[in-house]
């Protein structure tokens, strides 16, 4: 297809989803400038809102789901307020890919009606509204996932009668649960980017330095929550999909080991390749607010209803468990040791995130938990098998989809479209290759037993998710920190810090001792500016329990020595 | 290599294997051929043995372990039967392939001193033998898995510093929990066969009617444990591989889902193939001896030792909740409900089968269970899929160990090693289509609640193993019965049933009504007459303490319905 036709489908289609927010919505003078206002975020977007609106959206989803559970918030207003300050986000930063909030607010009026008459929520989700990444299928709605070619299509083939009819698995128990869904938010064409970019909406921007990146591949999740246009959205994670957008945004996402959110129904990149999964979670302000949403979707029991989730229900003991260790700690016993892995011998960390690093290892330690080096085995070793395993089709898949419409591809793709396919034998060896590495790590992991000090080995560790603060354009290419995650099939939660302070993030200082050419890379102090800085607190396979409570509990702590 | 060399480096190894076995413990006189006597097991072993050894061998696991771990019997006086009596069973059937009775002695000489000095057992398995199909790495013995070229090597490799060191995760495991290992098993070369055949040991003959096969691949242990040579052992399943020799010995055998028994170091065939993993079960005469082997393991938290197992321990709660469904159906309710699936549409079943079909079926209704047809989605799709993924690499694997001697493949292996490789974009839309049939075969298991009349869906349903009894050699080549199940990732408990019998299952008679066509295919009353019949057990992902109750249950009451 020519550049004319996909551009103009494209221009077709952002254009549709501008229009579908409602004149009163609109933003009426033009935006200043990132050179001139960073931050849209707070008092800039307030600006639009009614007092009642900042109340509302500004609430996080536990307490949303309290007021909407009572009857003392009605769904409707609810929704609406959220409506109305996603279309500002949209306006401001580009996140949206899908707007319905028409439908949305007739599915709450439903909700307030079933409420007047029962007097009883529908669900532990009663009214909450919740966003979702551009690679949910909702009845009704179109999905592009950023690829020209989708658009008026299934997943990109033609007159398919699945087209708007489908419901991807979680959005069917997302219903069931009570939540109001109401917009789909943007992602980099391939889903293999680190940065939000397609050839329709354009860029996503970062809401808290509109000159860095919101991140990627869920990067209009991270924008749009960022902004307080949702509560709480899912995105996708094969590589750092949600930690990524979640860490740039100064939010809370986890990635999940694989199986436990049920991505059944849900259309991907590289669909097939079971290497490395791509697995779902949830993006919120808060971790108790993940934690919600985590436990409500495994009562729905998705091992039910898709055939590679794994019958895990919420484990409260675990919890409990973990709330014990805390509270040992807080009463003096060293009952919790960490590991802090400050940086991977390849990507090279800036100085925010060195900053990061101490900040959270003085938290550690102010709160008597064990501390000890992050040793593992070679991460290049674990870089070089992700590599392997997402150039594996030699990005025949991507090719493909960008080749529907003859859409260049964004330069931001960490995948190679003209690469050579591996053979069955081969692939073989590289998974055999993947589970020894599993099983190396595994056994360091095991083997610090010896040197915590709790008799355990350690319950979680620090890293970073990425060499950098809230990316500069086109400058995302190590993805390593999060992806390592992924192979591992380990369980991370992207955990807010600080922002980057060009006055004390300065490129010269020696910050990591004899690792100063770490930190004297491509570091640009005076854009960085405000960019969040976020840690992956990591646990071992399956405890998302387990790191949902830490999380909260390390996240406020963590909040508190960054002022 | 030319024939002469592997000829004698695999008759070498078969001697070798021979020459293990103490004086005492040899056959002074040839056994009848098979065309005279069948069946070895029962009296004809018997009378080798002393009435204390035959006492012993004739225990089951659960048993054994009550009076070894109360010092009722010792360690040692239980090994020594069971070696003396898989001495006796390797030279009637050819069903071992390595012989370590002295460490085994050693080692429960220690466990009788344990004993003395704590008065307590070491394990949950104190002093139980187990056997091990020769797909285990055990220290000090080789693992040849039936290749020429792997004898004098570690999986192949010359030279490896790993030859006779290592130990797979299990087996470390079954030492930790007090089990006593004394022997590995037979195997087909390849592993990818209902039979067991090998170029080193030769052909393992099924122990009820030696003219017959013992089925593969786990044939060795089938045949063993037939005998009383072994209480339990553990084989592999990627496609029947437990569940084929379990059956045609008359057997009990767990297929569980991929994850629960740790895989991890453990050799293979076409290692890293993750479109089906092949998975670890254990065989027995009684179901309660699964439930042990299988508990007990997963206390050992398999999950911290390999990344492929998951954090799921026994769920007694599931045992307990199943036995009050067994107790109100015994009470009037119709409480649990099966399907049964007589033949897939694809693999005629023999006469023998059907009646095993009836068998079943009349005891279930005698017991109060409601019984529903299976009508799943189609079977000839999920054998279709089967056949793409072990031809994925077009044999290349095999092909690669088989010509590390040269030797020749047996006849009976499914696998064809001149086939294609695939590559990944056509792997991952494999993968993708086998995802969406184990959605269709959800989507019908879970529409079953309309119709059982227990407001739920089926507890389980019932279907052949394979179209026959123990099979007449290089007849074994329709492996969907049970490779469909492997395909789904369920769990699957084989359960015997009856014997063939030449005066009741005539070839003539239309046992299915009017299917007639299904059983009168290669079925030979004659010399199927007195093979083990069985059937599967099978159900839902991750059920094995659900599957594991049942089957002891009803497998009980159909032992008595069959008589």
């Amino acid at each position: 297809m020519p550049e004319s036709t996909w551009n103009t489908q494209g221009e077709a289609k952002r254009q549709s989803v501008l229009n579908l927010i409602p004149d009163k919505w609109r933003l009426k003078d033009p935006v200043p400038p990132a050179a001139e206002l960073r931050d849209v975020t707070g008092n800039y977007i307030r600006q639009f809102l009614t007092e009642r609106e900042t109340e509302i959206t500004e609430t996080d989803a536990v307490d949303i789901v309290a007021q909407t559970s009572t009857g003392n918030w009605t769904a409707v207003e609810v929704i609406e307020a959220f409506c109305h300050r996603a279309a500002l986000a949209h306006q401001l930063v580009n996140c949206l890919h899908e707007i319905f909030f028409d439908a949305a607010i007739e599915n709450a009026k439903q909700q307030d009606e079933y409420y007047a008459k029962h007097k009883a929520p529908i669900g532990p989700l009663h009214g909450l509204p919740v966003s979702l990444k551009d690679t949910f299928h909702v009845k009704g709605v179109e999905t592009t996932m950023g690829y020209i070619g989708w658009i008026n299509t299934f997943e990109g083939n033609r007159n398919d009668p699945r087209s708007g009819q489908e419901e991807s698995e979680l959005v069917r128990e997302l219903r069931v649960l009570g939540a109001v869904l109401y917009c789909k938010t943007s992602v980099p064409s391939t889903l293999m980017a680190g940065e939000t970019v397609n050839n329709i909406i354009g860029y996503t921007w970062n809401p808290k330095n509109r000159l860095l990146s919101s991140g990627g591949s869920s990067g209009g999740e991270g924008a749009l929550i960022a902004l307080r246009g949702s509560p709480v959205g899912f995105g996708t994670d094969i590589g750092g999909s949600v930690r990524i957008p979640a860490g740039f945004n100064s939010l809370y996402g986890i990635k999940p080991s694989a199986g436990r959110i049920p991505y059944q129904g849900a259309p991907n990149s590289m669909d097939g390749q079971s290497s490395i999964l791509s697995v779902i979670g949830p993006i919120a302000p808060s971790a108790r607010s993940l934690a919600l949403l985590f436990k409500a979707v495994l009562a729905q029991e998705p091992w039910l209803h898709d055939p590679l989730a794994f019958e895990l229900p919420w484990r409260d003991q675990i919890v409990e468990d973990t709330k014990v260790l805390i509270d040992k700690a807080k009463a003096g016993s060293s009952a919790l040791a960490f590991g802090v892995m400050k940086h991977d011998g390849l990507g090279r960390i800036h100085p925010p995130i060195a900053r990061g690093l101490k900040i959270v290892e003085q938290t550690l330690r102010r709160l008597g938990h064990r501390v000890i080096e992050w040793k593992p085995p070679s991460h290049a070793k674990g870089a070089e098998l992700l590599g392997q395993i997402f150039q594996m089709d030699g990005g025949a898949d991507l090719k493909y989809h960008l080749g529907l419409s003859g859409e260049p591809k964004p330069a931001q793709v960490i995948v190679n479209t003209e690469g050579n396919e591996m053979t069955a034998y081969a692939i073989a060896a590289l998974n055999v290759a993947k589970r020894e590495y599993q099983k190396q790590y595994m056994d360091y992991w095991n083997s610090t037993a010896a040197i915590t000090g709790t008799g355990r080995p350690v319950d979680a560790f620090f890293c970073p998710a990425a060499p950098h603060a809230a990316v500069i354009p086109k400058e995302f290419y190590y993805v390593a920190y999060t992806g390592i995650i992924n192979l591992l099939d380990y369980t991370a939660v992207a955990v807010p810090v600080t922002f980057a302070d060009k006055k004390i993030d300065v490129k010269s200082v020696n910050v990591l001792g004899d690792d100063t050419e770490h930190v004297q890379w491509d570091y640009d102090a005076e854009t960085y500016d405000g960019a969040p800085v976020c840690l992956q607190l990591v646990g071992r396979r399956f405890q998302e329990e387990k790191m949902l409570t830490l999380a909260e509990h390390l996240g406020e702590e963590i909040a508190q020595d960054a002022k």
